[in-house]
């Protein structure tokens, strides 16, 4: 397939080939120690689209991924460009220099194999594998909130000047086949009638045929679908869910930046808060009696409070002060005094938080209704629990898409989805 | 200084120059005719930024652009890149494909002496020129508007894959000085004490302050800037004013796509109307007897209502036959039924026509107290009635920012802005 040509001096790499490659890097060498023929390496990649390579040496380990030429969850038949490890490579060393600590350290990376070499994290783990079992992570949000407002506010227009912002957005404007994929598989498929869709089925076919005709819903979400397109306002993760966080008790890490690209902040936010509800809506899933994970829900839904108002703090607080070292008539700077410029910053965030719940709707949906699902709710095994925790989340996913605007606090918005526990109908099996 | 080293190859050309550059190229020489020593060539360059010599052959003419290391206006003490004549060959070449016939023809261009080689048009005058000695214009309405309506349809999201449209944005990316420009002339400079402002003194006074510190606008202000900077939504001729368009009576051009970049689609509409309402408050400035200019302050505001008009069932018409054309899955094809995606459509140019309206105020705005005013009202020579009629664009401006979305149609902001003839009073001498 032509499509499939490899650029010259590509190849996928096995463990062997791994070794090679490290062996000519001194950087690895003298942090793996010993011979390479000493190293451990071992392919562990349980994600969509790369190979995942941990390697140990006496003295240390790293891991490597390497980008295929097309996606791994779908195999050959689906071509993705290489390049992506160029965006990832350029985006986690932007992360680095602006959140040290909150994502793997880089280490090196290989132009031509389309490598990145970065630190190994280890014994974290997925932290939605965590939540699964109902594992509390006390110091995500710190983390997640430092992550979102130091990355966003940065490479936003609040921050830099438009001859760099906008030199930024034609750095990963070529990061365009994967914003493609972004786009269709959030705004677009999980509204139509597509083969790539599925659900719980046939529990959730009244939810599907609803969401491929309710005009309603189409609207708002053609709205958004411009919005994502068009409104480049700062540089997205734009793939930040619970399964591109790496934890332990007292660590978390953001990882896997390969889908960077300029888009609306309340994107990234939102992803965050849909799947920390499709986890909480899953727990009834997972509870062996019921009950059992009250406690837990309540602190996933307090850990969502403490996210909202941590990050706006964050963000507000670096616009401030951004905005006071201006002088008078850098345009950079906010209109007026500082009470004006006050309502001006307060202003925005109001309009990011309805960013964010309108995303987060979006991502709710497509995780039920759309190409991937996660694992949240893919481990129920009985059919109709899972068609009910994720009515649940379709319910709260069609709440925020429509009355996105009457939200007015995130407090509002946790009691709505803790009432759907209540009122969302059991399904009948 | 540094800053005005020029690249090798670069040298500012004069009328001798000009012909042995043009010598070397076979089209050229093949249009003009004859011997390059039997061109007459002349520099006749009126605008801000650049250098344009037409050149006469015994075959035909043509003109050069030639871009400056610095701001013509303002001399070398502010520095400009010569890279926007790339930017303005990338643009012409997308306008000709787009909209031939409304600009004009790209014949050469030279990359190493950044110059355009495009169609001498003769006898064509700039439009504001013949706007302020009462020319009526039958056929302007009509060009300017397909201008519009394709050349923003079809860099936008709304035709592109998300996919090229992202590869679009980069190419413009590195406009980003230009860019720069226009944001600080529009968007913080005339809203601050700045020292680049001037206005009309000290009879407008009163409106410099109270634009320099009414926290009302200052929000509405910041807001509009965000947009500006932030959402990409097609390239924009960017400086789209009847400055930039040559006419005869039954031709029409835009020129000058030199600020090319990807902005709000508002802001290209937006400019364009502030433009003529500017020279409709002049007219008080340039009549000879009262009323002298009355059926042309009325043809004015008629083109101005079928401008918006024209503009929407064109840019509509577009639209929809491009979604009827896409397939159901097409994620360029609009939601739901048709009615359902008609719905879409208004909503989406009920937005457009709130930006524009908000675009249109800023730029009011800005050629009245910014750097740089319009000869429409600089021609008036009685301070007190040049101010008086300021005094009615700014009127309009603050009522167009404030009132945007109260605005449900072309011909209630006609009503209003023939109202302020009438309600806002005569400056005091």
């Amino acid at each position: 397939m032509a499509v499939l040509e490899s650029p010259p001096g590509y190849q996928i790499l096995d463990n062997s080939a791994v070794n090679e490659m490290l062996a000519t890097r001194s950087i690895c060498v003298d942090l793996l120690g010993g011979k390479s023929s000493e190293w451990q390496t071992n392919e562990i990649g349980d994600g969509n689209l790369n190979l995942v390579f941990v390697v140990e040496g006496p003295a240390g380990s790293l891991v490597v991924k390497q980008a295929l030429p097309y996606m791994r969850m779908m195999g050959e038949s689906w071509p993705l460009p290489l390049s992506r490890a160029h965006f990832e490579n350029l985006a986690l060393t932007s992360q680095n220099r602006l959140t040290p600590g909150a994502v793997p350290k880089l280490i090196d990376h290989d132009s031509k194999l389309y490598c990145t070499i970065m630190e190994h994290l280890t014994p974290h783990i997925i932290m939605r594998k965590g939540m699964i079992v109902g594992t509390r992570y006390e110091g995500f949000v710190d983390v997640l909130t430092t992550f979102m407002a130091h990355n966003l506010f940065h490479t936003s227009d609040l921050y830099l000047s438009s001859i760099d912002k906008r030199k930024l957005v034609g750095d990963y404007s070529l990061n365009n086949v994967l914003f493609n994929l972004t786009e269709a598989i959030h705004f677009s498929e999980p509204f139509m009638k597509h083969p790539n869709n599925h659900w719980t089925t046939p529990q959730l076919n009244g939810y599907a045929e609803r969401w491929q005709q309710d005009s309603e819903l189409h609207a708002v979400m053609t709205k958004l679908k411009f919005k994502f397109l068009s409104e480049e306002q700062a540089l997205l993760h734009c793939d930040l869910h619970t399964g591109s966080v790496m934890v332990t008790e007292d660590d978390t890490r953001v990882i896997d930046p390969e889908f960077a690209c300029f888009g609306p902040m309340g994107f990234d936010v939102g992803k965050l808060f849909a799947n920390l509800f499709i986890n909480y809506y899953s727990q009834t899933g997972h509870e062996k009696s019921l009950g059992e994970r009250d406690d837990y829900r309540r602190w996933i839904l307090d850990s969502s409070i403490a996210l909202w108002d941590n990050f706006a703090d964050k963000f507000l607080t670096l616009w401030r002060a951004h905005d006071a070292a201006r002088d008078d008539t850098s345009p950079i700077r906010l209109l007026g005094d500082e009470d004006a410029r006050e309502a001006q910053r307060q202003a925005y965030m109001a309009e990011l938080f309805t960013d964010t719940l309108a995303f987060c709707g979006t991502c709710l949906t497509r995780r039920i209704m759309g190409i991937a699902h996660n694992i949240d709710m893919l481990l129920i095994e009985d059919p109709v629990v899972k068609g009910t925790c994720e009515a649940r989340a379709l319910d709260l996913s069609r709440r925020l898409l429509i009355e996105q605007r009457d939200f007015k606090s995130i407090g509002h918005v946790i009691e709505v989805a803790e009432s759907l526990l209540q009122t969302t109908p059991e399904l009948a099996s």
